[in-house]
């Protein structure tokens, strides 16, 4: 097996990042199984033909049950909007497509479980796109707790802070509305957390949460996109449906604590995307914002010279960074999602089930919905509550 | 009135601090009432007659009824362990003696409302000791918010991270024993977390908690001291009765969300005491460590050249600054004792309570009973419960 | 004109880095021209191969005059080693080809005006690879300055630290033999220092430098490559004949002062090349290892808040990032070429020079050589000296 | 010996400084020798009358003669400004008073020699007051030169960043006049930092330098203090004498690399008193905005963790801290004088000379009139040539 014929839903943020990867791949991995970029799908014609040339795709379909009907299809990509996620993945299953599909997995639990079981009934590989995981200083991160440099972990916490909706006139886009995203910052923000969690410290035992719509309702957008649109003061206005904040504390089933926050409203914060983790051995810390840079203390250092340690994670020690450039020269968010579609074509080469696949979406989606259930019946709830 | 006279309980690690402002006061604030050192009060003559040559006190007591009971006492101030405070307090108050707590103000909250009460019937003076709030640089952060700078606060967070117990083999000091301490990290941490949150955000409303004491047994110690002592390995154990962590979440009255943390098991960190605060126009960042400075973002600067700024809160437009150095020489921990005496002598000058006094004592103990309870019944809990 | 046809000499680290950027251009610009990657050259024809089939260019030739004589060919890159650009580019533009060459231009300045000559002789466009000039943190302290918002600049201070060579076992690869570099430090990273400066700050008016070469013997490598190479300590050796470490002082022609220092021997520094300017209305910092931010200082913000505030230049008010990921989601090394290549076909698009150009290659290596007469004349050179 | 009795002439800046570490020294070090404050001397009795109840000494002075002629006095300070050093130190020593004095020593070079030949002639005990070099993280980077944990020196670079005379309209101060002051930003600031070059590398063997005053000319003030004045538009106008900025390039005698630069006109700097030094093992990083941190970098820890340590020097394990505080509790700027102070008593209990010494000012003096030298006749200037 050489190469890997991918069919891609969706065109907008996601799917832009992801036809970076699939374009980058085979330039930065050589060895690398190579996706090919056979179709891309979406529904507005004019939009989708202008991707499809922008992004490289060979063809395109405007249909999503047309494209899995193809037989020169291998792999289908899943980035449409969340409410679209199940649908397409069980078409695809049944149609024998292995599934790459953006987090959050579903708009429910029970649907995440649904598309989990469709894919292993259907024998087909699954991914879902925690990209997170696939910067170096957060696989650096996992090496160290993996090799016990930290020690027994006592705490985890996380933050993912935005601050793109902090003004009361943007519009009521479709991450707003429950009925399209699901939830809000919770299942955007917050699933990244407890993926990251799951990825470094382990399972959650329970959790209890509290959540907030600061703003209650916003002017309707004429047209929907990504994360940018354009409201106006004067337009009808809508009922926001979503989380703007959420918080919630657990857990984990090894005994550590773990405090996780996901907020929109955080000025001067466009991407905090952030966690610690202390153990009894030493301390991690990492910021998106400078994903180059892991923050690593060691407990055995000799006394006088303890502290932080800023490790640039671009030496080749690092993962995946010989791939690129030289120590000293940095990488940015897009190489996050090329490291984790590296992952999913090596999982081809050693066939074998990429991770996280839709085993972790399912998880994630376990503690999402804790939290929720937590927030309305005001109590700690068990992530056993959920099997 | 042109001095106050003092009459110290208590000569380790806060009577130093507490001596040292006292001393400092008259070069650096000048203009201020005098506190005279007249005497100091503790059980062990020898310790006692070294810390009163050393620090500077003109007498020394053994037994803090007869300091008390002295005339020639205006002030007893009070910073032996937290099991003694509600009986010198009472007394001391009955006396006529104005006073000047250290936080906790007592084991409990029925303790320190007694205080309190007992304070106001004497109708003294009455100080609480949040030494934090007197950093410039958290003035700073008080006077944007109170001036609407960082516009209506959306989020809080605090953390006050250590790592002085992380090894198993550190002893059994009173500050790990319930009976002596009250609690653990919640009681000596999360408390100046609490009242920070107060004075910059406002009241609590409900909160939920979590705690854990990671390591239940420890040598016992062979002296009582402040922060460091020795253990052996093969010393007979006891068992730690307080928290080695505790999270909570809060809803403020005012709608913002609150998170705080509070542990002596973050590997790496001496003394972080920090905190964020975000709202919609801007926000704050602060943390221990680097006193002098506060972050701070607006919202409203030109859209190119937005970005935290890292003020150095050392010029003259800094609270009590000017009595110090030129702008960029910074100050350490000691000062903030200085401006609190400050601001204690200060309430001698105005005859007014100086602030933060036992009502914020006590408001800042029902919030730590609050969390207990939330701890103990797995729930919820509203701080109008515990009026 | 919709696209340019390219041929490309070299394939290692530059030779990556620009057909990164070809490839990616119409991705993220789709409105660009488009470069066509039509030849790669180099003289190793396996590993050619293996770049062209990885790189993605159409077809390769060993021999760099049958490229430039191709006519199916507009522009010639030329990144092979320093010491190979000059007949390259004197014989493409004698052919009519556009020119875009690494930096630094040539090993002599008489060399590098021969080049500027050649071109403007021959009426084609000229471009060199300052790519630093492209990062958007950059672009915007440009943006600031040439606005006057820091005022009149007082001080410019760049350092280019590094740390690759440190190991007296590190192995004589090209970069460290004049004949083929030209020199080592200098040429390499105070040539991008003394650009940044032209860009930033204006023409240098006099110049005094020191330098040294602290590893004065090394093993002879077996295999040239770009950054990395295994020596042995058995290896015979050969003499390191260019500088370790520059360091340079001048007036610019503004009346600042300028600072500059390139090292390969700062342990800890993979890739810092930073630099600051002060100036009577405020201050910019920019350190590469975080490319994606600039610090700003404005001395008019209100005196209680002054600071440097640290922009994270991903907004879509900053240079180019709208092509690219939502504000707070970062770009790399990499992109500073994309953005580099962006220039160039802007270019042709308003049929204009672009910028830097020959002309900038010029000047910086009239700034390389005045400090080199400076160090050995053990004098103040004035810039003019080299007219 | 249990106390050294003090007379002090000066008491604006540095005499509060000194006065500070005075009192201080026998509360937080109580082991060492007692200094006695017996007299303050200043000209204006009103100030000084002030100044001496302000600050804690028993009587005054107004004339020094005066004070030097006192049996009650052993050693004298003086921190007068700078063009009084030299006859206050020669008429102590004559009459065999101990010195500790303000740097610079004096205004030249041969008025500094002259001091230490007359101390030396004395036999008396005499200090300069370098106090940066007792911070503790100071003390760290001197401990890890020593040990051999840096390795062999390549560079060091410093700054001295100010930015309090940048407002044109800031009056002519004593500091701005040559007769007075000696110089401007070189030997007020740049003396501290070649100090602190001699402490950490060690000797020099060549200087150049280059200088500038940006504002030639500033309203006359109408009263003198010590870093802060009042000027006014229409007040009649004076030449400024001295430097505003100087920067210089140095070898070592030990064959490193070094670069200097004080300036008083770097915006957003208040006192950003920094240096690197890079070692062949490792490399050390300081800013005095931030004193108890040192930034420590070892290149032979682990390959995948190393970088830049924060090394916060709190802890027991660093100079001077377990006088003071637990482990993360900061100190600030003053407590470098308490250092000092401490040093100068030792060296009575220890009856050696206190380092540093007047050796060591007129070291530093030799370095500071080199560049001068090497400014007014544009040539690089050895040390030697001095001698």
């Amino acid at each position: 097996m050489d190469k890997v014929r991918v069919g891609m839903v969706g065109y907008k943020f996601m799917g832009k990042a992801h036809s970076n990867a699939y374009r980058a791949l085979p330039m930065f991995f050589p060895n690398s199984i190579k996706p090919e970029m056979k179709a891309i799908c979406g529904r507005d014609p004019v939009g989708l033909e202008q991707a499809r040339a922008q992004f490289g795709w060979e063809t395109s379909e405007t249909d999503w049950r047309k494209l899995i009907a193809r037989d020169d299809i291998d792999l289908i990509d899943i980035n449409a909007p969340s409410d679209a996620h199940k649908d397409i993945a069980l078409a695809a299953a049944a149609a024998g497509k292995h599934l790459f599909c953006e987090k959050p997995l579903a708009l429910t639990l029970a649907d995440s479980r649904e598309m989990l079981e469709a894919a292993e009934k259907a024998g087909v590989k699954h991914m879902v796109g925690f990209n997170y995981r696939f910067a170096p200083a957060v696989q650096l991160a996992k090496k160290l707790v993996e090799d016990g440099r930290i020690g027994k972990i006592y705490h985890f916490r996380a933050v993912f802070l935005q601050d793109w909706i902090i003004d009361p006139s943007f519009p009521l886009v479709w991450r707003l509305q429950k009925e399209i995203a699901g939830s809000g910052s919770h299942g955007d923000l917050g699933a990244h957390l407890i993926d990251m969690a799951r990825f470094l410290v382990g399972e959650f035992n329970e959790v209890i949460g509290m959540s907030e719509t600061f703003i209650k309702e916003r002017p309707i957008a004429s047209a929907m996109t990504g994360l940018s649109a354009k409201g106006s003061d004067d337009a009808p206005r809508g009922e926001v449906t979503v989380d703007d904040a959420t918080l919630f504390m657990t857990r984990f089933a090894n005994g550590a604590l773990g405090s996780f926050e996901a907020t929109r409203f955080a000025a001067g914060h466009r991407c905090t995307n952030g966690f610690e983790i202390n153990g009894s051995k030493g301390s991690i810390k990492f910021d998106f914002e400078r994903m180059n840079e892991l923050q690593v203390y060691f407990a055995d250092d000799a006394e006088d010279v303890q502290g932080f340690r800023r490790v640039l994670a671009t030496d080749p020690a690092h993962a995946y960074m010989d791939a690129w450039w030289p120590a000293g020269h940095t990488i940015g968010y897009e190489h996050t999602f090329t490291h984790e579609v590296h992952e999913l074509m090596q999982a081809f080469a050693d066939n074998r089930q990429p991770v996280p696949n839709f085993v972790d979406g399912v998880k994630c989606q376990e503690v999402l919905e804790a939290v929720d259930r937590s927030i309305e019946e005001r109590r700690w709830v068990s992530i056993s509550e959920l099997s």
